[in-house]
């Protein structure tokens, strides 16, 4: 049996450590062989490949990145790309492939298994945690840590000079991100994409927190939106990705905040920082249980299927019902936060 | 209504996340008071009592340790404990008791509550993640966080000098912060009390790892114990928690190592750290939400019942249930982390 | 002896430490009284003080910020200032005054002290390194591993998606943090306001790092400039310390990057994460020993001098002198770093 | 021209930041091609070597450990030791040699430049900074933010339960560690080997810290000793450097505090985490400059000649004068953190 990985989309950190587990335990245990594609479906498109064994894998679980390399490349919109697929699959005689990525990714898993008999098996990937069919993605837990670390920070130099600072996190259509380095950060405003924010009742906030002698923290995830439709996008252009660039509100705010409070607003946007570098504990332990368990689904050809995290449980999940849905904040959950809002 | 809060058992980062949660909603959200009793279920057995308001919780979020300080004392075994801790409760007009604690703590709470007629709330807290009736503890994932990062650094040492680093961590009957430190660290064996370890089976994965020319480490968790009984502990005495102080097994398997294979070994007892500072950001995410339904429960007058973590969700459990069992590691889970040993 | 204390300028790690070492010493040993003055050389201006004793001081070592507040209030420019200010020295029976801050505050101690006889030790701070008269500062040292941590973590996503990063960190007038998180972090070209950099150049370095399959990191200080005269700056405002804002040579140069060799860029601006927070050991060690000889200057009456670091000796230097002249990066030091370049 | 690097003696992070600093100058720069010898003066003794070219230097900037490997032979002592490192250094047509490491690698490298001829240039490396030549080695700053970091953590459960506890840091024969991060910890007692301590005194200033209810902290060097010779050593075998294993001072201080006090007294033996992982950016800056000059002095012939950190430049020094004296804490120094103590 050869099995082939790829990692497809945004960086994210734990990919290494997935890669790692599924060829220690494919080789170990199955005597499996590994084919590494590049560039995530690029590699399997154009045949391009990289030697995947066990001194390939050695060292890498606590680094960032993905040895494998990763792209935006959809083969489902490129001219032949199924066939060019399957004939790359035949030429490097890959059995089975293990697709690691996040919705996107997934979904070109999905259908390709699906609908045209490539044995696929997913492993979800986001930092943003949006992923409906899995508790939790790794990546996330790292860069919630590291916005957390940096709200931990921002706070002094708020106090220090009475000054408001707005920090702007990952999360352009989920508020995950905001959410719990919020919480965990002490922040005294969250505002996340799944409900557009009121400027007035952030500056209500904003201004009774100084009554106590505080300086605020307010922190906004970059997909946030405000109510009342004044925000002018700095940028209309596409990113790399093909979205909209919706960077930005962080600065909007920290001036409307100046301009309405008359208090002076910082902004801090975080960017790519929470998305680089060496994995959490939890997700090295997250990353590595998924590339055990795709390994066992492949033994168990249960292609089509994605490996998820249910409680402390890694179970599996059909792709395209993980792929068909966003998982956005709930609003209770959101509710819950606002105690510490102001 | 007035609420009493206590905190009991070891040091656990997260402690204050969960007094400064339940303060600011029980005030802000239903107009409660409260009242902070010092040093676990001494403070109330002795009435010894701190104000605890917003002011007084106010940037406490990233701290570790707690306000409020903590003890191992056992109400139910001091003379006319029960009616002691009734009447300063009356005393001090507090309605109600959130206790905030491990087994022990939660145990007393458990009777207190069921037997007693004392309205209590509980919130888990054990850094070694045993308790059954919860997905997770805060505390254990900082704890994890600091262990990993330990062995990180005690790769690159034992690389240098081609040498055995054993790693001894906490855990006494659960090898929960073994099992994932070793996991996420990338260790080469990780031996937990729920299996006595075979020291010729450890000596031989130290060889694999030798002969591809790399230096292993070895997690052992302080309450892992030898298959074959030579042990001998190297200390008999009782610890202030009144349990035999188990530690000792890193250094004596590390001589053990040395005497069977003649490489050279050393031991490293991560010991306090883990317990100490800040809690990493799902702590406190999870330390907050523990708070935050506490409150409810109590709102709810749902005395007896335990705040626990099931998935995502924050649910409540009898108290009496949720301290009867131990949660130690399933045997299926050890056996996967298998194929990263040697 | 009574000894007042104030800190000034922008937020900087290791102010409490500072406040903390001159309290613990003066108290202790000479048995000297405290007053704090508030928010900079306003608290003396206005006569607002806040008590300064053994338990103020506890516990702030570890902690950014100040607990004293912080301000740009020029005395010299207010109506009566000087007046001012020794009335409420005298109302408050300040015999000498501890003023910790950068250039600006200190150039009022040193015109103070040498002009109207108030008595002042000064304790130089900036974050920026660039204060003549001191190898180094209390503060620079964290900004430089935060700045380094976000590189660190900005290789691994720069060489998954082999992408151009323009990292711009602090340091209007002088290059020091950019060139020493530049060398730690493995920067592939570091701009400094020292000397004007050249596009071309620095795209030179982008493209022979692609060729070797890596990608590119730009460490960019926020005050460098381009040779060619050709960036427009995004924003003529001025901030709030009186200087016109020079942010946005990050974004600036990132797309000129990307327009002039076709490779995609992002900028990440790390901003006030480095000046907030913990303090690394170094400013802690180095904040402690200032704060112990500005005592030893007061009690030696050694008014109008700063305490300053000569390899590992604290000495004393006249403040006019140590205020008169910006420390920038010596081209000789900037040179050696080049051969990282590309 | 030819240079060989060797790196001998404990592992120190930074060690692979001044290969490739070497490496990437003296190949840029001047042309010269390298050889790696392994396993510090072994690698020259058995002639067994390693590429060492710009590729592989490539990451191993932020890494700890060395990528060639380290020992403690001495040559010197070796059967035809000069002769055979002569022979092996004629075989790889080394002109020059590198050598970094401590007293024991630089004393090798100073008698086989001066007596013997042999072109060497030597890079201090000490985590324990007790070279007298140099301001500072590398290794020792992240070593003193390691054990920073633990104290802090070990702070709150102090507190919490009210407790002693002892931290032992590494410092066999001078106190650097314990004094910089005593002081940054706030340590409430340093004890160092320059010092012969008075257990009596210890325990005063841990009541008198227990007065005002704070929990005391008490970092050891591990070469610290009492005064009063009670001091039993807990093992008397030697380590792998043949030096008499001197550790047990903290268990055995933590027993001695209790029985005097009747306070509970815990230790926390830092040991090899202090000296493995990722180094800090002070260090990737020291040992990236050491680098740097060690091929300026190679380029000028400077043989028998050491790099070395003056204030903030990097000078040469004899290498004989360099090792012939250890670097202690000055008395006057240990005298200004006495303050602190209690």
């Amino acid at each position: 049996m050869r099995v082939g990985v790829l990692t497809g989309g945004g960086d994210c950190p734990g990919l290494n450590a997935v890669i790692r587990a599924a060829v220690r335990k494919g080789v170990q245990e199955y005597g499996y062989t590994f084919t590494g594609f590049r560039d995530g479906w690029r590699g399997p498109l154009e045949g391009q490949v990289v030697p995947l064994d066990i001194p390939a894998v050695r060292g890498i679980l606590p680094r960032g990145g993905t040895i494998l390399g990763s792209s935006r490349t959809n083969p489902l919109t490129a001219v032949d790309g199924v066939r060019r697929i399957k004939e790359n699959l035949a030429k490097y005689e890959v059995d089975a492939l293990i697709a690691i990525g996040g919705e996107d990714t997934l979904g070109v898993a999905a259908r390709l298994s699906d609908e045209y008999g490539v044995p696929c098996v997913g492993v979800p990937k986001t930092i943003d945690n949006d992923l409906s069919a899995t508790d939790y993605t790794f990546g996330f837990d790292t860069a919630v840590n590291i916005a957390t670390e940096a709200i931990d920070r921002l706070h002094t130099t708020a106090e220090s000079h009475m000054r408001v600072l707005v920090v702007e996190v990952m999360g352009r259509h989920a508020g995950w991100i905001a959410l719990h380095s919020g919480l965990a950060g002490g922040a005294n405003a969250i505002l996340i994409p799944e409900q557009r924010f009121d400027v007035a009742e952030v500056c209500g906030w904003v201004e009774s927190r100084f009554k106590v002698r505080y300086a605020p923290i307010v922190v906004v995830a970059e997909g946030a939106m405000p109510k009342d439709g004044q925000m002018v996008l700095k940028d209309g252009s596409l990113d790399s990705f093909g979205h909209v660039r919706l960077s930005g509100v962080g600065e909007w705010l920290a001036k409307e905040i100046e301009r309405r409070t008359g208090q002076e607003a910082r902004t801090t946007v975080l960017g790519h920082v929470q998305r680089g570098g060496t994995p959490s504990a939890f997700d090295r332990w997250l990353a590595t249980r998924f590339g055990l368990h795709a390994i066992e689904a492949v033994r168990d050809q249960a292609y089509g299927a994605m490996v998820a995290l249910r409680g402390t449980d890694v179970v599996r999940v059909p792709l395209a019902e993980a792929t068909a849905k966003l998982k956005t904040v709930d609003p209770r959950l959101y509710a819950e936060a606002g105690v510490f809002f102001g």
